[in-house]
């Protein structure tokens, strides 16, 4: 395989994998009070855009990567907008 | 300009600037207790190599978003470990 290619699908697989402990983080402790909402929306934006380009360009490996990376931010956002974690004061969320 | 590079585009401004707000956040609190450390390493690792990728392929947008993202993502992950946070309790340096 070509060195620049093996570099991109290792790229994307810690891009993809890296929103996997924190949403376990998440899950595991409730704490979502360092957490930045504004982050995770224009993350969900981001990821929800990718997703729409792969489905222009006809690409499974695009659409498939960031669909999953799309519902592992929105399940973060969720849990940080909804009020029920652990810790949020009500300022913290506007950050 | 074609509708798919169009949001391509957008997807890229919204990942890049995704992490701005989560670094003015842990500058302006010091709290990084809610961030998962493994995240992070996955996601500076990841840079890194969209990085070399971007080098490789002669693609200075590529290598430019993503020098940014690392530069950001990196600083956060160094505040997440240095241990001069507050509020961090030694435990959660490992999730």
């Amino acid at each position: 395989m070509e060195a620049t290619l093996l570099i991109g699908y290792l790229a994307s697989i810690c891009s993809v994998g890296s929103f996997v402990p924190q949403a376990c983080k998440v899950v595991k402790t409730g704490d979502t009070s360092a957490l930045s909402a504004r982050m995770y929306v224009l993350t969900v934006t981001g990821f929800a855009l990718w997703t729409v380009f792969g489905v222009l360009k006809g690409e499974w490996p695009i659409i498939i990567a960031n669909a999953i990376c799309f519902c592992l931010s929105a399940f973060i956002l969720l849990r940080k907008l909804g009020g029920c974690e652990r810790g949020n004061r009500r300022d913290d969320r506007k950050v």
